[in-house]
């Protein structure tokens, strides 16, 4: 028997860029990692679009670079099987080489599906994120995590693709809706409660989110922490099997919350609240956190409107929790927090515990009253 | 401004093994790849199942693995886009998660398709890789190069996404068809002609085809060696940034023959021998290698009835050679071989020089003679 083996190994080097304004200077950004004249494809949507496409492109161009832009509708839908070959018919078109780059500006739905197209396009081209929303510039944009989804369900199918640069402008969000922010918000309260405690303080400072949105220098300190924290994280752990998995903290009863709702519900953000409220019962329950945790959590989730509760009954929630994709084997695991600021793995709970957990956070619909009854 | 950065590196062993046999021995092998009992997805196309897909399945199940077959059409249309988003729902239907893996049983269609779901599935789970033709057994199952076609082209879309194991067994090939195994051997004839003199000297050893494959000893040596070859390539540049380049000597020509074809006429093997006679050619044009090559070259292809011209003119292949995701930018870049065991790449050769290449390896198709003139 002849027994032959070689190990490869590739490196991937991203750069994060946290600025106000620094969108308007992305052709000079690109230039730094890309030699012009290239072709850059902008891939965005129709939403971001006429806020950001115009001055971007220009930018680009102003660079050096020959532009062409995509746009796809705002919205999941675009994350789709069909758009990506879509997408992959219009890059190839665009006479894209491995020295050319795709660049994302938009949300994670752009970020993911631009990286899913770039990183299987000529087995692997070069992504520039650019992040529109606070989702995607304290999550979303960081850590080389692209995804399509399928009929089969939602981020199944997908790559880890670094992007060479991550410009996050905070003026960007200036247009965002209080709904989406309110989704980051989710996010970068998260990160608080895993790693950064000061995060938790300085939101505490702000009576609601007008308040805070107005206030441009701790918005971006916020971020900056925020995606810090996601930067080191990344870096630890680039393939999630240990350190990163703390990132997923509130995404278990959070995903079974938005798989119940079909995605209609909740956004990513508001259900990742219930779930980080409900991850905080349930460390409470097996002796691992202080009784004072929810409530601590929650006061400060109330504050910028974000949800603490859900509709959804233990028993509906469930057997949505079975399918992770960071499961693993058959196992469960959740991200705890004993304290503010830290996090821990805890490997299949009982089963009693996590059933109380998901109780402490329901609140069921009152029933609609017999308006018969009225007269 | 803030500016964070992080590096990741990931980095894929694989294990390739020949030997006679060792495909009966699979589920002991994959054992020590990966703890049983795993899912174990069994990809492989309607030509080959019938020879081999009981044992290997058995071999699996033998050794506690949960296995599940797919069966795709034997041919290039299963590489599609459509194929793969099948082949995406039937895996997470499936129930995989990471730790599962994927086996494909087949050539070079199931290999690549099955390392694209593998690679984009769940961002990543292990592909193992069975090769049943010769041309995947020394080529195309080595290396991590995977694809689909789409609409805009052949293997335009695809990862680079190392097998765990790759298994090579000469005892798989006894059922290949003689077209199919004369596709293999262009590829071996390129080994001998880039990297090692002495397998060219085993070949001229026999008078043809059924002789060579009626050895299979040396059967074994040559598919081990150019093995071989293919891993110390890929291990000393698993980009394709440098050195792996020599392993397209043949196909720039090759490729251009191929596509002016649709890809309906000569085999992948038989169209990069027409390639490598060319690229000889061009090499003494060049002054690059001795005039005695192209004929040395043609000696040992037309032995096994491979080919060594093509019925188009130059001018109908010139076009087809400028689409290729391994130029760098704009340039043209020939891998050329000085000696037979020995390879170069030459950057922007003069057109007229390429031109009189391809002319040396033209044999228009005699006229249709009018029947009329007979009687």
């Amino acid at each position: 028997m002849t027994e032959l083996s070689y190990s490869t190994t590739l490196s991937q080097t991203s750069t994060v860029l946290v600025e106000r304004g620094a969108a308007s200077r992305l052709g000079k950004l690109v230039a730094e990692q890309l030699p012009a004249p290239r072709q850059v494809a902008l891939i965005t949507d129709r939403n971001v679009a006429p806020f950001c496409q115009e001055p971007v492109e220009a930018a680009l161009q102003a660079a050096g670079f020959e532009t062409k832009a995509f746009l796809v509708p705002a919205g999941e839908e675009s994350k789709s099987f069909s758009m990506l070959g879509n997408l992959w018919d219009r890059l190839v078109s665009f006479g894209m080489t491995r020295d050319s780059a795709v660049v994302a500006l938009g949300g994670g739905v752009v970020g993911d599906l631009a990286g899913m197209g770039a990183s299987t396009l000529l087995r692997g081209v070069p992504v520039i994120q650019v992040p529109t929303s606070l989702l995607a510039q304290v999550d979303a944009s960081i850590g080389g995590k692209t995804a399509v989804n399928t009929s089969a369900g939602k981020n199944l199918v997908g790559t880890f693709w670094h992007p060479t640069l991550v410009v996050i402008d905070p003026d960007l969000l200036d247009t965002l809706p209080d709904d989406e922010f309110r989704s980051g918000l989710g996010e970068v309260v998260k990160y608080g409660m895993i790693r950064d405690a000061s995060i938790l303080d300085r939101l505490a400072r702000f009576d609601n989110l007008a308040a805070l949105r107005e206030d441009a220098e701790t918005l971006e300190s916020l971020i900056r922490d925020s995606a810090s924290i996601k930067v080191g994280v990344v870096a630890a752990d680039a393939r999630e099997s240990g350190e990163r998995a703390h990132l997923n903290f509130g995404h278990t009863v959070g995903h079974a919350i938005e798989t119940a709702e079909s995605y209609q519900g909740l956004s990513h953000g508001e259900a990742v609240s219930v779930g980080m409220v409900a991850a905080s019962f349930l460390a409470v329950d097996l002796g691992v956190a202080p009784a004072e945790l929810p409530g601590a959590l929650t006061e400060v989730l109330l504050r910028f409107e974000l949800p603490v509760d859900t509709p959804h009954a233990p028993e509906d929630l469930l057997p949505h929790m079975a399918h992770d994709k960071k499961r693993i084997g058959t196992r469960s695991r959740w991200v705890l927090v004993p304290k503010p600021g830290e996090a821990i793995l805890f490997e299949d709970p009982a089963e009693a515990s996590v059933i109380r957990a998901l109780q402490a956070v329901y609140r069921p619909t009152p029933p609609v009253e017999d308006s018969s009854t009225e007269s």
